[in-house]
């Protein structure tokens, strides 16, 4: 390609079209080298980096970005990215992150405080513009961390007991509780099983609080015995189905408070032979995509994740500009959605 | 906090701890403002930069990262993000990432030619140190504009018949086709029906030829009227499920090329009141955590997801270094794992 041409192009106001490949090339160079040359790598030789960045300006190479013109980056943090639950979340952000021409880095952090610092050193060295948290137990250190660097922080579903200075984004995990109570006690069921969430979260203490609710409001006591102890995931709901089968007097309807683990009581039902709705009435909590495929789709408690997602996205790319919340803590509405699993008394 | 302070923690050796709510405060700006200065923001007066410039650097305040001293990062694009299979990859390229300081953008372009410009022009901006396309219809235009800017390119699990100049990470799934079939023959099934993913996508071709391969193998015609088509969601496989069931003589066992169209098959069983395995055996492919949970229990070809992303990632950030892959075209194994969807011919 001759200089003329390249000039030729530059003046009609079209991009050069000289590629990395064409200067290695006339450099004597691979690829990767000019590549890290363009990239501001250090692992070049200086002689090297002189003769490419020579020919880079000779050709008019158009870089990717100029110094100091750094891209908008968003950082969501998750835990664990081993439910489906965790894409809700990322589309959601993706969404509104991708539209406002801001890219949205996930990371898994593990409940691992080596995890943790990890992605803190690769968070100071990207300049993200705001953090997202979900359901974290990131340390209240970390916390300070990001606070001293001045970096906009939104937590989506708080679950701990720790006090965040940020804006949370959440569900209606109260009323979501209540409603599927409701919907329950509606049909005739009173004995009325229910399979909690970790006791440390604070949306697990939320949709029991709301089943203890419904039942007060229809004045059937809560009989302790029929609440047994979860952790969201499938196992510990096919356990707490069994251990509410064995019981004396088992109940005609179980509410459990995530998806997964109703899935998991159906399971302990399905290998006892019993039928879902007909001898046990299952509702949970999530609305995850699966469950409009289980076996019978699901009745459940739609918590608005990619929503959530959304709105989270909105308020961290807000404080990133300087605007505050409106609110400090949203809760987005949670939604009963009837499907097959639940049917009147027997 | 008064500047012998610092000072003094300085020669210890440690970070300076002022913050920039202290500095805002000093300098009787709003801390977003600091927070734009320090992040090199041009929207921030000349004056107000100047001042509050001033006092970073007289309290020894620690910016997140020096000019030049750009993080890497990788970004990780999928068409949708609407199937739990995404986050099964996302897992797997983030944990090499993270492990490696690399952050992983995740985007998701929905087909659509605005979005994917979007996307580039987001790329182009954060200056993006590698690729991972997630079987995406991404056009050739774009690919050529990866090519000149000199970004690695990696794709997993290529779908379509575009020609890719870039390494490829995929399954085996021309061998997982023919197991699938291989575990039906031999508990003496012989009328198997199959539920095909979108004809467009390679690996929909490659486990239809394995599904024909093995009934070959075993002596057994290949009948098209048991070949139905679907497009991997659960939809096309209720309906598949219904149209095999229309035949005259329906099949005794259904091979869904996806666990989501087998559990929209298994859905349009127990609409009819039969049962799996008894009245008809199912088989699906991808291994998707939640078919562990569903009823029954899924017997399916296992798509190393997880690891194809680590593997991915692992060749991306290979080539950022210039060091280029062992083999342009990896498949990992895919493996079968019989749980309770399948059982012997009644």
């Amino acid at each position: 390609m001759s200089r003329d041409g390249v000039k030729g192009r530059e003046a009609a106001g079209d991009a050069p079209k000289v590629t990395i490949t064409d200067i290695a090339r006339e450099a004597g160079v691979s690829v990767p080298t000019v590549s890290r040359v363009v990239n501001g790598r250090s692992d070049v030789s200086p002689a090297t980096r002189a003769r490419v960045e020579d020919l880079l300006r000779r050709h008019g190479y158009q870089r990717r970005s100029a110094p100091g013109d750094r891209a908008a980056l968003l950082d969501l943090v998750f835990n664990d990215l081993d439910s489906p639950w965790s894409v809700e979340i990322i589309r959601g952000v993706e969404d509104v992150a991708h539209a406002a021409g801001v890219g949205t880095v996930v990371s898994a952090i593990h409940d691992r405080a080596g995890s943790a610092r990890q992605w803190m050193t690769n968070l100071r060295a990207r300049a993200t513009d705001g953090v997202i948290l979900v359901t974290s137990a990131l340390e209240p250190l970390m916390h300070e961390e990001l606070r001293r660097l001045g970096v906009p922080l939104v937590v989506v579903d708080p679950a701990g007991a720790f006090a965040l200075d940020a804006p949370t984004v959440g569900a209606t995990n109260w009323a979501g509780g209540m409603a599927a109570t409701e919907h329950l006690l509606g049909l005739g069921h009173t004995r009325i099983g229910f399979v909690a969430g970790p006791a440390r979260l604070l949306c697990s203490r939320a949709r029991l609080d709301g089943y203890r609710a419904a039942l007060d409001g229809a004045g059937v006591p809560v009989d302790d015995t029929l609440i047994v102890q979860g952790d969201f995931y499938p196992e510990s709901g096919f356990a707490g189905c069994n251990d509410l089968l064995a019981l004396e007097r088992p109940p005609t309807a179980l509410f459990a408070s995530s998806d997964q683990m109703a899935l998991g009581a159906i399971e302990a039902l399905r290998r006892r032979g019993l039928r879902v709705p007909e001898d046990m009435s299952v509702v949970g909590f999530d609305d995850l995509p699966e469950v409009r495929w289980s076996a019978p789709p699901l009745t459940t408690v739609r918590q608005p994740l990619s929503d959530m997602g959304k709105l989270a996205a909105r308020t961290v790319l807000g404080l990133a500009q300087g605007i505050e919340p409106a609110s400090a803590r949203v809760e987005l509405a949670t939604e009963l959605v009837v499907r097959s699993s639940t049917g009147p008394r027997g």
